[in-house]
């Protein structure tokens, strides 16, 4: 019966009714509602009752009402009352139902709430150190790390982080404030995994606590997720610097079916890409047909391109994932790429110079009468090709930075593609420079 | 005197002298010793009086008398005898100085008891917990992570790992023992660090004990430090993987000539290995002089491979160094391969073909009478590259592991160059399959 009466009224009302009724009734109340009437009640109740009530509600009940409420709404209330309640009942869930439901809770994949635990000691300043202990005897049992006591003040906003070892060599009868000096280090829950990696690396610590923007302690991040995090951010660039889409799961446990797609997609990009060589070469036609002597230096003229822009590419984003260099570098990173370049073209260059002048002269190759031109033709375009290639190499992954992608996108192999196509044009632009009126 | 007595006597002599004086005298007789003698006089004290020696030696003395020890001797003592003390003297030291000592102690680069730092809270099972946190609050202040408590037995062998927060829960008159379940995790002072980081990911634990062969606690190991070796492994491999001999420092602080110069390196061996295209492209020279046209997709058939095998040493490379792969998985890596490569060449074969047929059929492109029999060699060509490609990729990492060399060393570009010269063979072949007698 009181549910049909109920059901009638706007949620508002059926809010200040149990707002107002005895401790007994409001939970009553509240679980006799209608399945989808009662996540936008339990969004009108007081900050205070809303924690009361997940405190008594069940894991499945608070789950079901925090499921059915709107984003919004739910953001709102994980950001601004303690719940300790809620996560607890989060972390009863499977592994895929917990993503689900921190995804529900606001926070997107790839931000760093997704890794918190509940599992860690909070105490208020003016507890004795006594107390603290006896607050960790019953409830410190499952934190996961136990080398800090994080202080909260009355409104649950972190205001220290003392290490237990400091503690255990402190009179017990003092306060935690004694042993307080207000300086903590923390991560905010919007944080990306990217940050809260390099915050890690940072500080060393086995843990760090997440707080809401306005400082609201929420939770724990511990070493072991960051850990994960570091490899398998480690794993996606490598596969995306070898032109692999990245893999879900790891090589052994990739189907193979799902294997050859995740690697044709880029084959087929670079393939595309790649046919660019053929119209180059069709552009050149000419030149070939009347010195054959060129073609066998294509594939080394441009791989050497490719490969001094493979080397850039990859310094530099991994460089970037280390945060060692950020796109405000890029000119830094050009000069130093442009001199690399220079100073490696030009050794490749006399390598490849020497190579024809010795063949020609003292063995049986023959590389006609003009050997020498052929030489410089082969010097100059290596210089110019392995400067194109480190250029290439380190300014797209920046460039990609710049664009809001990730840097590691620049593969290898997409870089080496890019340097065929315009290597070939280099190559035989100097050659018809040089050679023009003496082979072609 | 005494000095110049002694020195005539025999290191053993002394020795049993030494252990023969009463306790005040060994000290001074042995601080009186002459330097060159100092260690091999220790090397004959009995383990016990080394002990007492090293505890009452200044870090200076012990570091000294150690330095100019014989390395097998030194080894031996660092193993036989509870050495928190020489651990404690060597911390003193700067960074660089204790890399050195560490490595005179016989521990060689690479080895997990570079990592070791001595600051962690060892106890004995008889001890009450009451105890156990005394030792704490007198010892534990410095030590890194304070999850543990390590119980050692008398002759200083690790029996066991307690959770501190175990022994917070528990009555603090009971003992060690009874909490004890003679269950733990620890790694070994010549572990590699690679193996050290697998344990890591595997416990989850900020810290392992680390004990000799025989058990003998001697230091712990924490997270941080493993955290810094799995960024190290990673930066490593990414440069070995983009062709690039490893940087000893970040790209930034690395000297531009340094830089040039691991790079060369890499890049003239590439560059030497290319050559053979042009040798096999000259061997050639007659089918190519008879159909230009077949030089057009040079860049294409080859780079396809190389991609493809590139692809493949990054998933396989990847995959060892997270040990989800071993060389004994080679030939399921093989078949796992040869199918996806047979898949992908297949692909982009079909892709080229149809590419030959659409282009001279419907554009301008002409492909002369033959473009059929042009079009299959395309798509033969593809497939045995890229087949070949995969093959090469994934079975040369393996290859460097079988013969204890680095996976990563099979760098992106050195399998594509392998591959460019072998894509050559193959696709000239099947031209002169397909196209003898019609192009050549």
């Amino acid at each position: 019966m009181q549910d049909s009466v109920l059901s009638k009224l706007h949620p508002i009302d059926i809010a200040s009714i149990i707002e107002s009724q005895k401790e007994n009734e409001k939970l009553i109340t509240f679980l006799m509602l209608p399945k989808d009437i009662k996540a936008e009640v339990f969004s009108y109740l007081s900050p205070v009752l809303q924690e009361e009530m997940i405190q008594k509600l069940g894991s499945t009940q608070t789950a079901e009402v925090l499921e059915n409420m709107a984003p919004d709404d739910r953001t709102e209330i994980l950001e601004n009352i303690p719940d300790t309640l809620i996560k607890e009942s989060i972390n009863l869930l499977s592994d895929k139902e917990k993503n689900i439901a921190l995804s529900l809770l606001g926070y997107p994949e790839g931000c760093i709430a997704r890794l918190m635990t509940p599992y860690y000691v909070q105490a208020k300043k003016d507890w004795t150190i006594k107390r603290t202990f006896d607050h960790i005897k019953k409830y410190g049992k499952k934190a996961e790390t136990l080398n800090f006591v994080y202080v909260v003040d009355d409104n649950n906003k972190l205001i220290d982080d003392i290490r237990i070892g400091m503690l255990l060599v402190t009179d017990d009868k003092q306060t935690l404030e004694s042993v307080m000096d207000y300086e903590y280090k923390s991560l905010i829950t919007t944080m990306s995994k990217e940050d809260a990696i390099h915050y890690f690396d940072k500080y060393d610590r086995a843990a760090l606590p997440v707080t809401t923007v306005d400082g609201t302690l929420v939770g724990i991040v511990t070493f072991d997720d960051i850990m994960d995090e570091i490899e398998k951010r480690d794993t996606e660039d490598f596969q995306k610097l070898g032109g692999v889409e990245a893999l879900e799961f790891s090589y052994t446990e990739t189907p193979l079916l799902s294997l050859v797609r995740k690697r044709a997609v880029w084959l087929i990009v670079l393939f595309a890409g790649e046919m660019l060589t053929a119209s180059a070469l069709a552009f050149f036609e000419n030149e070939i047909a009347a010195a054959v002597v060129l073609v066998m230096f294509i594939p080394l003229i441009i791989s050497s391109g490719g490969n001094s822009g493979s080397q850039a590419a990859t310094l530099i984003v991994r460089a970037m994932a280390l945060k060692e260099l950020t796109i405000k570098d890029w000119f830094y990173v050009m000069r130093k790429e442009l001199f690399s370049g220079f100073s490696l073209g030009l050794i490749l260059g006399v390598v490849g110079f020497l190579k024809i002048a010795i063949s020609h002269n003292y063995t049986g190759a023959d590389y006609g009468d003009h050997w020498l031109a052929l030489a410089f033709t082969i010097l100059f375009s290596l210089i110019g090709v392995v400067m194109w290639g480190t250029l290439s190499g380190s300014m797209i992954p920046i460039l990609l930075k710049r664009l809001k992608l990730d840097p590691a996108t620049s593969s290898a192999p997409l870089v080496a593609t890019l340097v065929d196509v315009t290597g070939i044009v280099i190559y035989f632009s100097v050659a018809a420079l040089l050679l023009t009126g003496k082979l072609i």
